[in-house]
Parts: structure tokens; sequence; C-alpha cells
């Protein structure tokens, strides 16, 4: 917690859904963020920009962690914090989970029912194995994926 | 500090360069991620994804935190929290910066001179006004930068 949590609830996670084993045997002794090769590009890792309208459970922080984490999960990522910033008690979530191959984040307006969620992966991590969680999780009417390869090699 | 510090170095900083009277002027009582016009269209934020070529500077978790608390700032967002994971003593970092405005994320590849930034910023702030602050605390040869408006009205 930090000194501005009067500016809204902010929550902290550590993973709970890995044992620290888990976790040790793999962010420490091997590096998952290598660069991979896919249809003949070098690249650092993938980056997908999900917007999700007509979304609902966008103003519920845990919801939207365990539905975060979740995510990462499915994409083979490996947790390494989370944190979750709630602007007011209907309002919109900012939240954010570092893994040990980059980030997802989200950001969501509940009043236009919208989301806009990022993940970024690395190694051998496969983000759209994240997609049927967020769908799960946040019913939209419609989801627009974007695909960046970050750090593509000329 | 949560439960998984022997991955890695983890930082947490609070803001440390506004006051909180700035801060609960600005997040509790003003909404700052209202949806912009720009250029005829109505969009939730504007994404940018930078790549940096040739840098300098990223096995420093402390450097980088300055750096993207003042590329924050300097694009006129608002700090709520930020978080740091450095790999190994030499290796990469992993870290974002949560905003009243979205989100500011790294992940840097020291060994191939590579960073990876992304700046997603709503209401009035400029996220290419970061760049130049990247520019000088990394000095990289190369700038690749991606736009995205985020949750596009159609």
């Amino acid at each position: 917690m930090n000194a501005l949590t009067p500016l809204g609830m902010v929550s902290e996670f550590p993973s709970e859904n890995q044992t620290n084993d888990t976790l040790l045997a793999g962010a420490a002794e091997e590096q998952k963020d290598y660069f991979v090769v896919r249809d003949g590009q070098k690249f650092a890792g993938m980056h997908l920009l999900v917007d999700l309208w007509g979304a609902t459970n966008l103003a519920d922080p845990e919801h939207i962690d365990a539905a975060l984490r979740e995510a990462a999960l499915a994409a083979g990522a490996t947790i390494l914090h989370s944190h979750f910033h709630h602007f007011s008690p209907n309002g919109g979530v900012s939240g954010v989970v570092v893994l040990a191959e980059s980030h997802i984040s989200i950001h969501t307006w509940p009043e236009r029912d919208f989301a806009a969620v990022d993940l970024f992966m690395c190694g051998c991590c496969d983000p759209y194995l994240s997609i049927p969680v967020l769908r799960r999780a946040f019913l939209p009417e419609r989801v627009d994926i974007g695909e960046q390869r970050r750090g593509r090699v000329q």
C-alpha cells in the first residue's frame, strides 16, 4: 500500500495461485523474455491491444484482478505483481499485472461499458490464449484486437 | 513489497514529486479519463508503443523509475503508483507507472540495447510530450513510435 490510498481503493496482490517453488524455478533460473521467431520474423514479444465494448463487471476490482490473473495463467505467463486502483465505488478501475514475460493492463469505463486491455508477452507465452478468459469475465458484445510485434529485428 | 522479492529486486514508489494536495485535487475531484475528440474522432485515449533501439541505462531500475515518472509528468499525467522489477543485477527491468489517466510501462533487454515502452493516456494528457524525456534518459540511436487510438467511437 502506498501513501496515496485516499485517492481511491488500492489493492496489491502477490500471486496467490502459483507456488513459490514454481515461481523460483521459473523466473530466477530461466530467462523467459528471449526474442522469438515466428513466420520468419524475430521479435521481442507480442503486444495485443484489446478493446472490449458492451462489457460488464467493469467496476469490480476484485473480479477484474481475478480475471487478469486467470488470463495471464491461460497464456502460460508467470505473475510477479499486480496492482489495481478503483477510482470511486461505481467508477472505473485501472490495473496492471506485471509478468516475468512483460505485463497485462486494464482500464475500464463502466459508464460506457468499455474497457481497454493490453497484453504484452515475450518468450513462449501466447496472449491470444487470454482472450477467451476476457470474454468469459466481461461478456463483451464486441472485441477489437490489434496485434503489434514489439522489437522486430529488421 | 510482496512475498516474491526473492525473484529479483522489487521496488515500489509512491509519487514523490507531487504533493498530496495536488493529487487529491486532481484524481479525487475531477474525472481525468474522459473520452477526447481530436481530428473529428472521439476516443478513450492515445496509446503509444515506443521501441527504443541502441539505448543505454536499461539495467538500472532507479534510473528507469525516475525517467518514467518524469515522462508521466511531462505529459501532464498524475502518478498513482509505480512498480519495478529487476530480474538480475545486470539484467532487464520490467516496470509500470499507474496514472490517473492510464499507465506507462517499460520492459528492457540490456543485452540487446532494446526497450519496449508503452504510454497510454486519456483525458487531456499528451503522451508525445514524454518522448523527449525518454530520449534524454536512454539515449536511443533509433526510436520507433506506433500510435493507437483506443476506444474509438465509430
